[in-house]
């Protein structure tokens, strides 16, 4: 283990793994098979930075709760070493069903499976394998241990999960106003009445935190030409997948083929389709589809052709909703422009919303601690972020389509 | 000119200077004085590392404005050499009327009397000087000039002013969260109908460039320990400058005895009392308190000792005003902790309220620029900036004392 | 081209994208490809954050020459529009002949084909399609334009490929000593008889950057366990090709089945190897690698799980050769311990040398120019770099095993 | 404490003071008295940022001299609390001697006194007011404690205090080059047989701290500008020293009218100087400076002016001495030029010479340990750093005077 118990980071320089139990976690195959999913999936065709996988967020998640742990027990918070390790070991799990593409995969092959889901049955899966040493980490994932603030670091609105990729999606985009003050949010971080809390004095940087957020969703999550090309991901692998449930040969690495050829939902995630999950990620996915540019099936090889080589949808974002009508016009000028059917026109125009809550008042809220141990939600201890201001939920309606058409 | 053109800033890097004109107004030693007025006061007593200075931040301001100007002209506007030239004397010269801890200054021992009124008697001076060469840039300064936006550039909500001392003081006192979007915000620049304006696209950086600078505002500017070093700053120069105008024999540098044995108001700005004003800065307050400290008069010197070793006063916000009961019992006490007349303990209570407003609707309102040529004010842009909110102006009141009183 | 001119690069900021040729060869597929295509292959293994592709370097490396061709001409130097274009298009596509893991492929599919030959070849194709408008970059990129300062700056030992590379390199490896003074650097660039040369006071600068890449060079690109893991996918690759050419079954994508199932060389780079080539990136050696770890070949299953499950072979550097007495003893104890025969436990044992010169005197010299137009090369110009030390080239000699062995 | 035991910092973020004494030295007169003195002197004059402080300094020494004992500890080494907190004191003390302008004041007000010597007086007298709470700082201060890795840390050639100073003057001056790769260099230190050593792997982020110093001093330490405005500064405190001694009135505060009118030297240093010593900072000189502009003796005038107006000297460095004809015809050529005697003429032309060493072996040598516990003087481990090459002492001439002459 000496060999590599200090990992660099560049986002935080050196992060010590602290654990042979860590140590091994990070080195397991499952975890390892996230050194192979970006963890802003097509991102980088507008960030051409933005190269990151999910193992660099998970690892500098895990460095901040060790961070914010010791803060907390400096302030007399009791934690104990199994604890620590529990939580440590929790957010390093935490997204670990993430599969390549997560969102365009859920559209297309796997059907009703969210990657907490996975997550879970995985840190169970290991968790058996290590003779159950995971079993207070699943507590604390599941929020299911009497300790809830260690729930809260690894999920809530202000949670390390958040506080690392807002950090470190703006480090590799290079869009520096996602840039929070992580440091001095953690200093102030405390526990009121078991929740986890933040000082008085760290408002501010709360309220900073909160708008860099709103800012990271729209300037880069939903960045509209990232949208457009997520949905020309989509049109490709849904046009694959029902080529190959019609019979139609489709080149793709076992484990792939696997979920080109079989409908997989919630019911049908037993082991062999466990094993067959954790296989793909998205050297198979980018490999495949340079493929299908020869394809015989005209949809799904232009698609692939224009997605390989960046000729992306064009998209419009929208405060309403696209009417139907519109969308019907546009179906009907693709197939005419590209000589398809209406059906195949389909896969060429992609309609939907996307939404953000800059803050959701309730269970999951930000509290500020005051003196005398009084712990109130931070649109209540704000001068400026009145709670049905911040609270409102943003939702875009898009629109994509070829250029040109 | 060649020996210097070039300067080095720990913010932006190189910093070339791009004229004779501009070389000449920075080696003019109204200029240099900038060199030795801090840009924050006394704030280095609460962040160690804010010890930049006023010339660095004219320096970094007129950088910006060039960047901005090339990216306008880029688009389309037209600014010919030397309303650009104009432009960067008139950011250069803004704020060069300030005196050492200004703030401070205009509460002690120069009344009524804005820094703007002298920055504008200095650079007409200036003007004299060089034969009516800074006849534009005081027209751009006094918002004079036909093309207004090179004004709100100079001075507005978004103007360069403001993008340099965000990103600076933020660099020099070490708060991370006061970075702002300066170079997006910059390339996002426009113009709407005369108006400086910022695209679309870059309005949640704008939103973000309001939350970071009230952050600062209430997290460095106000800080209560800056607060309340001020207040002593404050009482120090009053006592000093009572005892002079009653006969006392008070140290100091020729030109701040100038000032303690005279009563300076608007009505004595004249020639004599400029040449005296452009003499003083942080050296001599600092200097002269120093001595202070072995002064007869127990108020002075007591000050002096507190604010010379950071012994600093104990401040408290609030956001209603303190009663003056309570500040009436606080005298009292003072007095009698410290063996004081009531007049004389009022020297060691501070009492007065700080405000900000995180956005002013009206005149200077920031304008997002929509398709079409549409420019609309921030707070009908955003989606969660309502106005209402963010223009509500944040008051709070202070009051300061000794500690252990 | 409106649409995407401006660039977000981490290192840099914003690039804005000059040109229509530049914006034309950006989005071409064959650049395109660069995107998928790692700049320092399997290093993330070791540098987590290591996972920039040479899409970005060409795209920073063309920032820094449009810097360094500013500042030249600011100077005096006469260079056109047209000059500046091509030398733009010629460093953006000074790599793009490279393929995927370029090192390890040289060693195992591709023989004796260099990836300048080849970017060269593409460069020519492109020339074509283009209708002549690279002709002046090709002859830049030669060295035979007449202004060979161009062919300087993209190709001698102080080009704007290396500032780029060792700072993108240090950047998204947190190996924050290979940060380089690029900026003081390109200031002080300037001309001397033709010849690319740097200003005297920008000496140290030179030393300090000699310095950097010499620590990068030993601390991340001959990493002990990059070098190793370099060695199993060579390992890998050359069993594959051995299994494919002997008429075993190996699953992979068409393109790289055709270099898998041929033996390639100079002598076959017709348009058809080409094509196959612009075809393959790392994607396809991941997915296919993944795929082999189930593959009957004892050898390459082993191997392929090893590298994707980050079980890497151990590594030690030597300053004197490993005695091959020592190699076979490791074959056998391999053959031994694995049950394998001695040909194939030379699969699973690396062997060979690598090197380092941190200067080279000679045509490609480093020259600092002094006052009166006189060039000097850098270790007779420093007070300290002298030639005997720094241009001693550094061999080290590098032994690969299986851990546990 | 709690109120001020974390430290912005802008170099390393927040600063944790860790302990009680160590809070009470920071608070006491002497060294808050550093907070009005800058680390660099003068250099500000062309490094505009390079604003920062002794204090600065001193907290970031003391920050990096905990991490380093945190790693040692980690890494086996045994070190007590007290031990940590007398390191910790000894190196926060270890500047406390320095004056104003120390090298200036050292070349002109008081003579033969090493900071070093006022460093050691002061740490007795703060022990003595703190009932010998410092006897352990002290002795490693001395290099009298038995653990002399800690004395090492203080003060060796890889000890903290150089680790910071270059990590803060790299970042206040802009010169990107000077920064190092403190967190790897304090990561990779161990000990060897009691001696501070850095592990083999770190050999190459010395060789790159070697570089990085030698730059910072060539590059800012000893830019010529820097020593023409400190040549200025010396004849300014020399003429004002000798009018004073010739019974001239010279204004000045009182504690530094101490030095103007006494000849201070080793033999005068006792308990009356010292308090006039520790009562003079910057300030003092700086707004004594701007009042001699108005004095009528020529010289003290018109240097004053000049320095208070950075109308600077002209400075020349050579490899050779200045010849002594061409000195003297310099005096002629300004007594001349400004109608003055050459007596007067002398403080216009400054000669003088500075020296560094990359590397100085011997007992303070930097040690590289290697397997089996055996440590190599980094000139001996090094590949490319011989020891004539870097150890060679380079010593240069300067030359300064008035521009225009």
């Amino acid at each position: 283990m000496n060999k590599r118990k200090i990992l660099n980071d560049p986002v935080y320089g050196f992060i010590t793994l602290p654990d042979e139990l860590i140590f091994e976690l990070i080195n397991h195959s499952c975890f390892q098979r996230l050194t192979r999913i970006r963890q802003l999936g097509l991102t980088y065709l507008v960030y051409p930075g933005a190269l990151h996988t999910r193992f660099n967020h998970a690892i500098g998640a895990m460095h901040l709760m060790g961070e914010a742990i010791e803060i907390l027990k400096q302030k007399g918070t009791e934690i104990s070493p199994n604890e620590k390790r529990a939580a440590l070991a929790a957010i390093l799990l935490h997204d670990i069903g993430h599969g390549p593409f997560s969102h365009a995969l859920e559209h297309s092959l796997i059907h009703n499976v969210s990657h907490e889901t996975i997550s879970l049955k995985l840190m169970e899966l290991l968790n058996n394998e290590l003779g159950g040493q995971l079993d207070e980490a699943i507590s604390i994932f599941k929020n299911q241990h009497p300790k809830k603030f260690l729930h809260q670091l690894v999920s809530s609105q202000l949670d390390v999960d958040r506080l690392d990729y807002l950090s470190r999606d703006s480090f590799f985009t290079g869009v520096s106003e996602g840039v929070i003050g992580t440091e001095r949010i953690l200093k102030m971080m405390t526990i009121v009445n078991d929740d986890l809390a933040v000082e008085e004095k760290g408002i501010y940087s709360v309220e900073k935190f909160i708008i860099a957020r709103r800012l990271m969703y729209w300037q880069v999550y939903y960045h509209k030409t990232v949208v457009a090309a997520e949905q020309m991901l989509i049109s490709i692998l849904r046009r694959a997948h029902k080529l190959a449930l019609d019979g139609v040969q489709v080149f793709a690495p076992p484990a792939l083929t696997y979920f080109l050829e079989n409908e997989i939902d919630e019911t049908r995630l037993d082991a062999e389709t466990l094993r067959m999950f954790m296989s793909i990620d998205d050297s198979d996915i980018i490999s495949a589809i340079k493929v299908w540019q020869q394809h015989p099936d005209k949809v799904l090889s232009t698609l692939s052709v224009g997605l390989v080589n960046r000729r992306l949808f064009r998209a419009e974002l929208s405060n309403i909703p696209f009417a139907p009508e519109m969308v019907a016009e546009l179906h009907h000028s693709v197939a005419k422009s590209l000589g398809l059917s209406i059906e195949e026109a389909a896969y060429y125009v992609g309609v939907g919303e996307i939404q953000n809550n800059s803050y959701t008042p309730g269970i999951d809220k930000i509290l500020i601690s005051f003196r005398g141990g009084i712990g109130k939600d931070i649109t209540e201890a704000s001068d400026q972020f009145s709670q049905n201001m911040i609270s409102k939920s943003i939702v875009k309606h898009f629109l994509a389509w070829p250029k040109g058409v």
